[in-house]
This record gives C-alpha cells, structure tokens and sequence, in this order.
C-alpha cells in the first residue's frame, strides 16, 4: 500500500445528494464509526438510504469488520444544515456540470473554511467545477466505485486552485473510510478508470449493435475470463507473466505489432437509437431478469466479500485494505 | 450454464506447440484424465511443460479438484507421432498466420479424418486459416485465457467451412476440459474477448505514453476497483444493479450521452517508440520486479484459486464450474 500522511479522521461528514453512490458513501462512514449529516431534496432518500445501509451493515458484518459503535446519521433538512460542521463535505449529485456549480456555491456559504469539498464526479474536470468558487483549493475530486462500501478504489483528483494540502488530507480521509485512495496526478476527463471503463464499454456497444455478440455472451467472456484475472492483478502485471521470463519488455515487443490491426471500432459510438437501446435491455432482462435488482446487488455483495476474503487470506491486492482494517481494530 | 450437448471426452489429445499456451492445455488435460502427446521442437520444451503442470497440480490440489488418475504425457518425436492417434489436436503456436497455416497443413497430413483440429489464436480469422485445409470442416478456434488450467473461458469461432459438427464436438470436448466455452456466432478478428482487452490495452498505454499514469497506477485502479466487479458479473449486469430499479434501460438512457464527450484517444496507437517501450518496462520492473515471474504465478494461480472456491460456496459464475466439476467426480 501507499504511504498515505495518517491525520486524524473526519468528525462529522456531509453527504450531498443520496442515490445509490451518496448512499453508499454515508454507509461506509458509518461503519467507520464517524458521524453522518445527509442531504437529498428527494423524498425517496430514507428508503435508498435504508436499503443501502441494510446491504452495508450485511456486507461489513460478513467480512467481520462490524464496528464497535456505528457513527449518528441524521437526515437534515436543507444543505445548510448538512455541512455547517463538517470537516468533510462530499457531494454526489446527477453528473452534470452546473448542477454540480450551482450545489458548491451553495456548499461554499454554509460550510467552516476549514472543510475539505470532494466531488464523486466519474469524469467533470475540477477544474471546471472549482473556477467559481470562493475558496477553490479545497475542492477535490473523490471518484468511488459502487458499491462504494465495499470497492476499495477512489480517484483523488485535485483542478488548478486545488491546494496540495487538501489532496493530502482527502487521501488521509479516505484511508480512514477503510478505501485504496489513488492520486491521479494529471487532471484529465474521465480519469484513469472511466477512461478504461468507456474504452470497453464502446467496443462492447458496437459488438451488440453489429449483432456478434448478447449482453449475456460479453458478461461471460469478462466474469468467466479476464475478469478473474483482474480482480487481483491488473492489466500490466497479468501481461507481464504472459511474457514469461522476458517479462513485460518481452510481452510489450511480441504484443505491439497487433495493436495496428484493424481489430476494434473505437473512435466512432454507435448511434443510440431506440432499436439499440431495446436490444440491449431485452437482452439485459433476458440475462438477468429472473432477479430483482436487489437480488443482483447481495449477490453482488456477497460474492465481493468473499472474493475479498480469499485474497485477504492471501495478503493480496483489495485483501491488503480488509486486512489492515481489520488489524486497527 | 448453457446446455452442451455431452459427447464422450476425447480419448487422446494433441498439443501441437508447447509454449505457456500449449503446455497450459496438456496440464488441464492431463489433470482431466486424458493422455496427451505433446510436440515442439524446443529444446526449453520439458521444463517449461514441467513448471507449468506442477503450478497446474498444485492449483487443482487447493481447488479439492485432484484426479483420481492422471491421463499420460508423452513428448512425441514429431509432429506426425503427435497426432495420428488424437481425437483432439490444439494447436499453440505462434500468433503468426504463415507459421499457423504451415503447421495445420503439417497436422493434416498425419490426423485421423475424424480428429477435431483446434487453434489457440487470440484473433486471427478460421475462414483464413482453413482457406489451404484439405478438410477444412474440422478446423475451430479455441481460444483459451492464460492461465488456462484454471480461466474456464474458451472462445469456440467457426470459419466459413466449419461444420456445425465440429462446434458441438468442440463445445462437448471443453465441457470435458472443465471449461465454459462460449459460441462466438459470428467471425471477427479477435473475437469478443480480445476486442474488449484490445481496447482497455490501447487506452492504457496511451495513459503511460501521456505520462498521466504508470502501469502500478492503472492496475491498481484495476485490480482494487472495477476489476472485482468483473470477476463475479460482467459490464452489462454490474451496470444494470448501477442502474437502480429501473435496470439497464434506465441505466443506459442516463449514460448514453456521456459516450460522444471527447474521453479516449482510442482509434490512434501510440507509437511503440523505444523511450514507450523503456518507460513501460521499467515502470512493471519497478512495480512487480521484486517478485519473479514463477513467484507471481504463484501468486496469481492462489489467488484465483480462492476466489472460484469463495465463488462456487455462493454457486456464482466460474465457481459453478468448479462445483460441475466436483459434484461429477
């Protein structure tokens, strides 16, 4: 693991906006024992919150990490509220760049100077989000992975005005949330992950709009095959093995020559057409609608912990971060 | 899983080119109870098919999985001793159309009429494979994911000329191996699974090549984010739980647009200069040198061992084929 700076954890956090991510993230503190203020205008957020809490709780008392005293959640009223003593504020509100303005301009007039903005944003530049914010360096990109209770990633990304100091203090935060905090260095659209993530997601597209292959068919070959593989090694280290004892330069001057066959349809996107859009939810259903989506989601959530398990056992890669929370207490 | 119509498990198996690939294939083989003759003029053959089955034995030890009897090994002389008696000849060598093409000729020549004739390639096309086959009905492609005595993913591609008989004896005889072939229907370079790794490849080298990530980085955001999601569901399902109660037609309408935002810099390849090449190799060395590349097998094969067993104790994705595997025996 990194070393990250070890400061003291958030007294109180504020969560912004409550679907699934915001919920998620509100679960996961809790379990760390820190107090939670959320605020979502929606009346669906205490059931979203429940059920995400539920699935949390489960999932965190499965993996024996069950905490000693869960930390306060209160539902507050207006934003306001939410973040007045917080020392970490994130928002998760609709992926949309003046909603996400408009919410820190409102986050900026009621939090303490002193507290530290994240954004789960998966792709706005904070550059962007920050360049009319009265205090930009304080912003943050804190970019999870749902389900965020359990998936150890999240970017940190600081824009232009974002102090080194509070990248420092996001990524201590985030440790302190039992997370795998990675500081992507460059600010670029989509970061790392959802840069790789839209790379697979278009190719994936375009095998469902030319017909080769089902929803189904492209979930087998990733969970049945390199899937595995990536759930514990990433993309270079797998290859790096594939190149036997040559190691990666081996692999990368065997494997090179290929990377200009006309192999893939990257650049363009298939247009979304209603016809592409029902293909892929009927097949989708077809896949995998004998389950409600809650199922999916504790199947989801137990195959996850037990794959964390395994790999904690083997003192490997997202079985490091159960490992040491599991030391700390 | 799909239903596979069950023939008998070929008798005698031919590996025609013993490099990770092919000695991977005897290992599997051989633990399935199967005899296998093997061919490759190296003189580095025995030890690699050695090291290999011995990681193999060990892997299918934890997996509860031994043999009651091993199948036999024998290294043949020739290419001609290797198949005359094979019901099952796989051929693994080089990614090179020539060399594939001359081989096969080569197989033909001494092959029983009615042997199944398979080849590992990642990518390259049956139709121009078989174009020069005197009995080109009973060529497939069946390629395999490294490590392939333990990924159940094999990809089964017809060419023009492949009779239907020959996919259903190819889907019969990997169900034999263990595995869980999937019917790629329509023929395209690289198949399904390589467009996909195609893909995520260029984008991450790019990201090194843009000095925006190292290999650590990017496999981190891998291996402790989305890389766990796709080892237990795929792309598709993991969204359509993204996609809350309203499933992956909801999912999709809200991700749609964010597909034309100007992310990836997929169709260009960076340019494999020299420097790219260095900067990758030192940047894996630097990631991964401090353990060999027997060590990471090592660790690789433990770790995708406990995670099928943490799988099939959740009767889930490739866990169910090591539960089908054991509840036979």
């Amino acid at each position: 693991m990194d070393s990250v700076e070890h400061g003291s954890p958030p007294q109180q956090v504020a969560i912004i906006g409550a679907g699934v991510i915001g919920a998620a993230w509100a679960a996961r503190w809790l379990l760390r024992g820190c107090d939670v203020m959320l605020y979502d205008p929606s009346s669906e957020t205490p059931q979203i919150v429940d059920e995400v809490l539920g699935n949390a709780r489960y999932a965190w008392k499965r993996l024996g990490l069950t905490p000693q005293s869960e930390g306060s959640l209160t539902y507050a009223k207006t934003l306001a509220e939410a973040v007045q003593n917080a020392e970490l504020i994130q928002e998760s509100a609709p992926e949309d760049l003046q909603t996400k303005k408009f919410i820190l301009s409102e986050i900026e007039r009621s939090a303490n100077q002193g507290a530290l903005i994240a954004s789960s944003t998966s792709g706005l530049l904070p550059t962007k989000l920050q360049d009319e914010m009265q205090h930009p360096e304080r912003l943050v990109i804190g970019h999870p992975f749902n389900p965020v209770y359990l998936i150890p990633m999240v970017e940190v990304v600081g824009g232009k005005h974002t102090s080194s100091e509070s990248i420092s203090k996001a990524m201590s935060f985030y440790v302190h949330a039992g997370m795998k905090p990675l500081h992507v260095r460059v600010e670029i659209d989509a970061f790392i992950a959802d840069r790789l993530l839209e790379a697979v997601w278009r190719e994936a597209l375009w095998l469902v709009e030319d017909e080769i292959a089902t929803t189904q068919e492209i979930d087998d070959v990733i969970r049945f095959g390199f899937g595995l593989r990536w759930a514990q090694m990433g993309l270079f280290e797998s290859y790096r093995i594939a190149g036997g004892q040559g190691g990666m330069e081996h692999f990368i001057r065997q494997f090179g020559p290929s990377l200009d066959w006309p192999w893939s349809k990257l650049t363009n996107t298939p247009e979304m057409s209603e016809e592409l859009i029902q293909r892929i939810s009927d097949q989708s259903e077809a896949q995998s609608g004998h389950y409600s989506v809650r199922e999916l989601e504790k199947i989801r959530d137990a195959n996850l912990v037990d794959m964390m398990l395994a790999l904690e056992k083997n003192a490997w890669g997202a079985g490091l971060v159960i490992r040491e929370l599991r030391d700390e207490s």
